[in-house]
This record gives C-alpha cells, structure tokens and sequence, in this order.
C-alpha cells in the first residue's frame, strides 16, 4: 500500500506544480509561454529555481534547449522531454505537462537519496508550439539535426520582428542553433520518453485515463488550387459554368471517404480540408478560383501514399466533372514515426499497472518525440483531453485521469531507467 | 433595298456615337462613368449636347434621370430607357447601349420631320449600377416608386462619403429623390423598351445576334451558417468530427443539382454559391465555421419558391448528416417580372425580321426595366454578350452582331410607337 500512496503524492505534487506554473504565466485568456518571449522566459526561470532547489543544475544546449542531468550508475541515458512553450491563449498542459513530470522524476531520485541505474535526463525543448514565427519543433529538431538554415532564416513573426533577433534577444545565435545536434551526440542517450496531453478525442471517447502512443502520423500536407471562370450568378446557365468551388466541394467530400476507407479500429487515419478560399468571393458571382488545403496522416507509410494519390485522382475527376483546371503545391511532408517495440511494452505495462487497460492509439498532432525517433528508441504517453480540446484555456484533463497518467508516466520512467540499467 | 441601307446606316451611328461615348469616358481599365462622379457628368453633357443638336431638351426629375420627350401625333408614350452609368474599369456597351440606340430613334424621327404617331421618350436612369454606394436600379426604382429612404439614407462609399452628400453635389437631395414617382405618374407611358448586352453566354452559345427577353428572374438571396467544432486535424478521428465545411460543400452541390432539375429548355433557372468563408481557415484545423451565400433565381414564381424550399431542405440534410447546425439569413428577395406579351410578340417580330430568328431567354441580371414592370406594359431585347464577359473592359458585342441587334431594337421601336398611334 505504501507504494500506491507514495505516487499518488508525487502525482499530487506535479499538479501542485502544473497550478503553481499556470498561475504565473497565464492571464485569463490561457497560458501565453509564447517561445523566445518573456513570460516563456519566466517559466523557465521558475523551472529552473525548481531544479536548483533539488541540487540539480540547468545546462543549455545551442538551439536554447533545457537540460537537467541526474548521473546514474551507468552512463546509459533514458531523457524525458517536452517544452515549456504554449500557444497565445493556450491550456495548462499542452507541453509543461511532460517537463513538469520529469522534474518529478528527478525529485523522486534526489530524495530517495540513491543514484539511479541509469542516467535520468530532462530536456525542455525551445520553441516546440512555433506560434510565433511558424516552424514547430524548433528546438529538437536542431537537436535532432533535421533543421535546415533554409527553413528559418527569413522567418519573421506578425511584427515583422526576426527570428534570428529574437534568438539574439535570447543570447541564440542561427550559427549555433544549427550546431546543436552536436550536444545531442555526446549523450549516451538510449531511451527518449515523452507525456503530453491528447489534444484529441479518442481517451475520452474510450473513457480512459491514459493512453499508449503507437507513433507519430506522417503527414501530407498540400495546396490545391482549381480554376475556372468566374461568371455572372444571374446570366450564366449552370451546365455552360466553370465553377472551381464546386470542384473542391466535390475534391473535399471524397477525401473524407478516402480517411474513411482507410481507417481501421485502432489505426485511424485523418484527412481534413481546413483552408478554404474562393474569388471573387461574392453572392452575385459564380467562383472562378478556389484554394483548398490538405492535411493527411496515417501511421502506415503505404496507407498514407495510397491516400495521397487517391486524393489526387480525385482532384483531377472533380476538376473533369466541373470543366475546371487543378493544380497542386507541396506545403510539407513527413514520413510516420512508429515508435520503439521494447519501450511500448514497457509503456504498455505501466499503463495498465495504473490504469487497468492499455490503449493504444497514434498520435496525429508532432511531437519533440518525432524528431528522436531517428536517434533513439522513443515513446510517447497520452493523458485523457476534456472534449478533445486543446490550444486553447479550455484544454483539461481531469483530475483523476491526470493523477492516473501521471502515476503511468513516472512507472515508465522507473521501468526504464532499470532497464537501461538492469 | 432602301429600307434596309437606311436601317444599317443607322446602326453605324450608334456605333459610331458609341465609339465617341467610349473614347471620351474610358481609361486603358475601361469605362469610367461611375453615378454621381465627375465623368458620369461628363457622359450626360455629351449626351445632352447630342439632344440638343437636334433642336430637343433634357429634363431632369427630382431623382437625377434625364428624360427628352419627342412629342407624337398622340401623347400616349413609348419609353426607351437604359442606363449611361457604369461600374468602375466597366465595359463599353453595358447600359449605355441602351440609352445610345433611344438617341439614334430619336434623331430619325427628328431628321423624317414627322411627328411619329405616338410620344417617344428616353430616359438616362441615374445610378443602375449601385456601384459606388451599393444600391442598384437607384434612378429607376426611385421613378418606379419602390425605393425606400431606409433602403439608402445611412449609405456611405469606400471613401466615407455619404450617398446623401453625393446627392447634393449633383444638385439632389433625398426628400425629392424620394418624390420622383410623381414625375412618372404624369407620363401617359404605355410601353417600356430596354436595349442591353446579355452579359452571359447564352446568345453566344447559339450563335445568335439578339433575344427576346422573357422578364427579370426572381431572387432569392440570403446567407447559410453552419456551426461545426473546430478540431485538431492531426487528433481528430473523422467520425467524431463535426466539420462545418464538408455540409457546406454537401449543401452546394446538392443546390446546383436542384437548380439542374428544375430547368428547362427556354426557361432555365440558377443557383449559386458564391461566397465560403470557413472558420478558423487554417490547414491544421478542422474547419468549426462556414458562411455559403445562395443565389437562386427563376422567372417562375412558384419554381423559385420550390427551389428555394428544396435549397433549404438540402441544408438540413447536410447538418444533420455532419452533426452541425445549420441558419439561414435573408439578403434580398425579389419576385419575377415577366415582361408583356404584346411587347414579347412585336419583340420577336423585330428579331425574326432582321436576323431570321428570335431566341427567347429570361434575364438573369436585373435591370431598370424590372421597375417599370408593375408600372406599363415593359419589354427587353439582348445583344450577343462576347464571352458572357461584362462588367470589364473586355465586354464586347461583335461588330456584325452588334448592328443586327441595334437595328432590331430600331424596329421595335417603331413598332411600338406605330402600334399605340393606330
């Protein structure tokens, strides 16, 4: 009974914390830890008076991530990540959640006054949200070595401030950002562990506390433009229009029944059109152009290229139908994440040790966790999202699913950091 | 023989004065007579001069339409009206056509120096377009008595300008344009011609200089919401969604395929979605939002009705079928104005006798003579539209077509002048 008791007093103090952080850098419109501003600053010097108070020192990599190092028996390293940086008006979890935890973790074994097996590290990676100037995983993908000069150098938020003067304003410079993998290298890092919130509705649907993250989706991301004749709404009879809206209505429709023909219980894929425009855009006026977006994940590679060229048939039947021209334009791609066999059993375990049941789902939104796939074994952990919402101060888990996940996190932290050590 | 060099002759006048009006109030964008600006007036002096070169007087009412009255051996009068205004970078034709062919029935009958049988008038409507302050069919729907001060009293331009200081710098005030019905209710009118390019592709599509205009459509116009949830488009399971966007597209292709079904040959009806505009309208999200306008238009009232009902139908469908809400909001309606049949009869007898056939069509677009519809016997006749294309500077009528129709509408208007003398 006394081990029951003693996690969920720890589970207690990391929501303790959660609070204690929220109440520091949020207003009432939600959190505003925007990367490379000041109230993201004030959460970090408020984790770092955490780490301090333990022992514990806080060291900074080139790209501006966080990390805390408890040595172990063996140099083998498990790291637990995940950002302090949250959205404009963002929740109470999204991303501190998973560094939060970690803190925790590290406590536990400076008060338990014994060295671990393994080596325990925390990163807190900058800039995972990109809110401000646009490019997600800043932080660890410089970790990671994925992160191209290309990508980021114009880059200037709505102010038209830089990037590379907001890294300056943080004591960063672009040079040494692109140097940062070199850090990741020296570690003897064998595990990468990650919780974050859902910020889906899949736990709750199920009704479960906590979930097993199978990997992170690859994306296909495009623009599609169809074009073709803007016309009078009064004198133009419809088998003689070109109307470029209806032809991405059509696109739009069989995409969804694209995701549907290729989700399976437990391997969903998602297919969404999220921007939609057309001109001129008025009630008198037939469109004669519209842009649409496409947004397609899936955990499977062949399953997502078999998706993404669907999608493109159909573009090209309903511009057919319609007497209209399509064309595409790549935004972004990825290919999917799976995670590590041996570190989802183990997640798998601790879940259902805690929670009674193991979930598993694929986590459609990236992840810091994604860009240590290619360097590590790597998993990821969901908490339960209240109404599947997130970005926003309404995001939540709710106190005893939260409790539980994080009972589930700090055992997978436990479970590995033996492993590696065993 | 005679007859008809003397008809060609004259279409070549209007033409030519065309030609003249075109060079005078044109920029490489196009037509530039916007109602109540500066070269709108200048377009009104040129034709007054051109009035009054023929020993004939303008008259303004209080509502700034200019009239010229030819007196007849009976005061019973034919109308002959159209429109000099035109939008901004607007075509060549699109209203002045109208009013350029009533100066040339004019001139012929000054230069036979014979009273015709019966009165001609041709009024100049001021402000068709609604360009500048948004309300079309200003002059004439103030001459027809169905403008309300609440409809215009509070409108401004882009500029800030208020309708009512335009007004006053064209020597207007609100009060009078509000009384301009009285003017017309002195007229002895018997009949209403209306000459204007088709602005659509019907008569093109057919290979056909000039139609028999049927009457002005009915509109139903008016705004579709559908309120969704906006989701996380990598989190989102596509049967959990509530996509606003998807029963938006669902709702507009479903109204194309109810105007499709209730069109017939010769009587064609339209339905449109011009405007969509999703919310939050980000290729990560799925789309919470969406506002569709619907544009509906029939020459039969109880078709239009049936659409409009169908359309509604359509939306409730789609709601339930997407698990959103769904709300309408009016815009505009208008009933049909089907034209008179006497008039269709001399119209179609014009038509057929100088170009060998008479397509009949109803008009999509409004124009003035829908206001003078309740008030005499009213008719319209179209000319070949180049592309459908109007409302830029491309708007054009071919040379060959373009003398055809002008001379039909010359027909017309001696037949009708004749037939309210007999």
């Amino acid at each position: 009974m006394s081990t029951t008791i003693n996690a969920s007093l720890r589970a207690q103090r990391v929501i303790q914390d959660l609070r204690e952080l929220a109440t520091l850098t949020s207003d009432e419109h939600g959190a505003q830890r925007v990367a490379f501003g000041p109230v993201w600053r004030q959460a970090r010097d408020w984790y770092r008076a955490k780490i301090e108070s333990l022992g514990l020192a806080t060291e900074r990599d080139s790209a501006g991530n966080v990390w805390v190092t408890l040595a172990g028996v063996k140099e083998e390293s498990v790291l637990v990540g995940s950002h302090l940086d949250s959205v404009p008006n963002g929740g109470w979890l999204d991303g501190c959640l998973g560094v939060v935890v970690g803190l925790e973790a590290l406590r536990h074994y400076v008060e338990s006054g014994q060295k671990p097996p393994s080596t325990l590290r925390v990163v807190d990676w900058a800039d995972e949200e990109g809110a401000r100037f646009g490019r997600s995983l800043f932080g660890s993908s410089a970790s990671g070595g994925s992160l191209q000069r290309s990508d980021v150098e114009h880059l200037q938020d709505r102010q038209g401030v830089r990037l590379v003067d907001a890294l300056k304003e943080n004591g960063l410079d672009l040079d040494g950002v692109l140097q940062a993998h070199d850090y990741l290298k020296k570690i003897p890092a064998k595990a990468y562990l990650e919780l974050h919130i859902e910020q889906g509705p899949v736990l709750e649907s199920m009704n479960k506390s906590t979930g097993v993250v199978l990997g992170t989706f690859g994306v296909e991301r495009h623009k599609i433009f169809f074009s073709g004749q803007a016309a009078h709404s009064g004198s133009t009879p419809i088998p003689m229009r070109r109307d470029a809206f209806l032809a991405a209505a059509q696109t739009a429709l069989e995409i969804r029944e694209i995701g549907k023909r290729h989700s399976k219980p437990g391997a969903n894929v998602v297919c969404t059109v999220g921007v939609v425009k057309v001109e001129p855009c008025i009630v008198t006026a037939v469109p004669g152009e519209c842009e649409i977006s496409l947004d397609q994940r899936a955990l499977d590679a062949d399953i997502l290229a078999q998706m993404y060229a669907e999608a493109q048939q159909a573009s090209h039947k309903a511009a057919q139908d319609n007497n209209v021209t399509v064309r595409w334009e790549k935004l972004w791609t990825i290919e999917p994440r799976p995670f590590d066999p041996t570190l989802l059993r183990l997640c798998e375990e601790s879940v259902r040790e805690v929670t009674g049941d193991a979930p598993r789902l694929p986590s459609g939104p990236l992840h810091d966790a994604a860009e240590m796939v290619p360097w590590m074994p790597t998993v990821m952990m969901f908490a339960y999202s209240a109404n599947g919402l997130s970005h926003c101060k309404e995001e939540d888990t709710p106190g005893e699913h939260l409790e539980k996940t994080i009972r589930a996190f700090l055992t997978l932290v436990d479970k590995t950091v033996q492993h590696l050590g065993a």
